[in-house]
């Protein structure tokens, strides 16, 4: 029996570090090739693998597989297309099974966030069903950020986070000591109580001179609307695009009066892995790496995950987690992370973030000036099936 | 007589690599003390010397001052206060002129953007007509910024430059090859044809798949009026605060319904020392540098400047300049450095741009993963003045 090939696929917004889990993932299949076929990669995530367009990583270089490592963005392309479930998306799960078949698919790793979680493992249920067992691995994207801040009188910087606020938790991490930026962090988890928020940047301005607000793009009213989608309209009647900064820096103009400027970072956040740090880094990395080693154990819906084992220092190893238990679940920062006053981070969030921002890894830098960013080639895999509609 | 101290403060909008020029200047005179009295830094720039609140950096320890060279804002505050003309302004520039007489000042060293060069220009005039001369150097404040793009349908990065697209069009340098973004930059210097723009950007979507725009604050329409300011009112009439990233990105969501994102880098790109070129950075010391050496060479009314002497290997010294002749004169984009569609960067300014990115000079970093940036001691001189309003 020939050796099985591994299908791995990028999903959802990526990340600075997304490409080191690939390159661990494809380093370590290409440790492995007594064991292990090719390893192929969904052209835009798993819209090419139902389109059947499969890159053949094989025809990458070793040294661009190995420069995935410090190369943001998603390097085989990612999407946003989620897969319902088994009864309504029967066709594409089908299709899917049907690609494998094709193309000796023996596992499948889905890299990314809850939803990647999901699909993995709803995949790893129907061929079982169907009768084509393929093991399928969840390979989870983790980033973090860090910011700086100025010195002005308000100054408003929007990061990412809908539902959860670890990345503006990870703003607090540049407050050394009290009275640092930022003075007021705002969190998905908490709705904003829009007079108590702006009594604490008038007492910030007052007391330091200027208040630095983070907000995560996801706070809520009291009534659970998104700020970022608060109907404003502009002067064409068009609804507003999202962006919850100018809305808190709205806010405090017409409240407070205080001069301000307000950042998005969106994108520049994302693909930051000019400044991603070492810990971030090493863990994408190991991600991709565990991710085939569960395969060559044998294993099937699960995927690998940072188990912390010490925090100072910080040590941490590579344990497993079943995809059943993990998919469509977001952890959310706990109540204990967020200070008292709804506005900080506590001494407990600051210890489970500090070290995840340590380390350096900058990526080599061209005679350009730029970052020395690898840039795969896509040589596509011959498709054997026809066209399917997506 | 006494040596005369030295008076330096920063002004406007600070940059990553404001400090290095502090830098250069305060330990090029520490390192000529048989010729030079203290350096004093204006608290918040002009101000601070207005209000003879002035910090007596000699307080500060050598590796504090060795810090600013990676460290980025502004070590001592700036501000945005443009003093007039003479008659308009006549008492501020008495009082400047009483400060330097009680604190024995005999350099004045003015760093920042044009006006900064213009108010050097004015105080060493008035301090010659007032009979106290005061040698007024100008140091040029200088940044330039690379920024990274991601895949998407379309992606609109704004970036600084109100009326000069420099920061825009240091963007285009991440275009390696024909085909790579961004794909269209928006330059102040062009008013924006929003018909021609929106074709363009429809192309760029039918042919890379997505397109991503980089556009500086101060776009204007054809008439004029900046975008960001286009009388847009939110949902409760308030005018829109600023941002032409929105404002681009509703033209395309409306004319072509593409999915975007968008971002204002804003203060993220004017703190992002962590990124800062070597050639930057060693410039902005070599400015702090040169100022002192102009002032022991008896010079006024001058600043000193980058002058190119080969673009290939880049090569560069420093020269001097009048500031009567540059001060207030915003170097905009030539237009031959602006492709002839109006939405790219030629051959010439990429030549002109290139160097300027080059090389890096990461700061250190701290046990707590971030910049390890120095704060001031910020001692303050004892007043020998009374009280005065501004």
């Amino acid at each position: 029996m020939p050796k099985k090939n591994l299908l791995y696929a990028q999903s959802g917004g990526v990340t600075p570090v997304i490409n080191a889990s690939a390159c661990g993932l494809i380093e370590t299949a290409r440790k492995n090739k007594d064991k292990l076929g090719k390893v192929y990669a969904g052209k835009d995530g798993i819209l090419g693998v139902l389109r059947e367009e499969l890159i053949d990583t094989s025809k990458e270089s070793k040294s661009d597989i190995a420069g995935l490592r410090h190369t943001p963005g998603g390097a085989f392309g990612s999407c946003r297309f989620k897969l319902k479930g088994l009864d309504e998306s029967r066709a594409e799960y089908e299709r899917l099974i049907e690609v494998f078949k094709a193309h000796n698919v023996g596992y499948f790793f889905y890299n990314g966030g809850g939803d990647s979680a999901d699909t993995a493992y709803k995949v790893s249920q129907i061929s079982k069903n169907l009768g084509f067992p393929v093991q399928c691995i969840g390979v989870p994207s983790h980033d973090v950020e860090s910011m700086a801040s100025s010195s002005t009188k308000v100054f408003v910087l929007e990061v990412m986070g809908r539902h959860a606020g670890w990345i503006a938790a990870a703003g607090g991490l540049a407050q050394r000591e009290k009275g640092d930026p930022p003075h007021i962090i705002l969190f998905p988890e908490l709705p904003l109580d829009e007079k108590v928020f702006l009594a604490a940047v008038d007492k910030a301005v007052k007391k330091h001179g200027y208040c630095s607000i983070v907000v995560s793009e996801g706070v809520k009213d009291k009534s659970g609307k998104f700020l970022a989608d608060s109907g404003r309209r502009d002067a064409f009647g068009h609804a507003q695009l999202g962006g919850v900064a100018p809305v808190i820096a709205g806010m405090v103009s017409d409240a407070l009066g205080y001069k301000n400027h307000w950042a998005v970072s969106d994108y520049l956040q994302r693909s930051a892995r000019h400044i991603g740090s070492k810990t971030d880094v090493d863990q994408a990395y190991a991600m991709g790496k565990a991710a085939v080693d569960l395969a060559i154990a044998g294993k099937s819906g699960v995927m690998p995950v940072i188990v912390r084992t010490a925090d100072k220092p910080y040590k941490w190893e590579v344990g497993e987690a079943d995809l059943a238990k993990v998919a469509n679940r977001e952890k959310m920062m706990p109540r204990s992370f967020i200070s008292s006053n709804g506005f900080g981070i506590t001494a407990a969030a600051r210890r489970y973030l500090e070290p995840l921002i340590q380390g350096e890894d900058y990526p080599p830098y061209g005679k350009d000036g730029l970052p020395a960013y690898v840039r795969m080639k896509k040589v596509m895999v011959a498709k054997k099936l026809g066209p399917f509609e997506v």
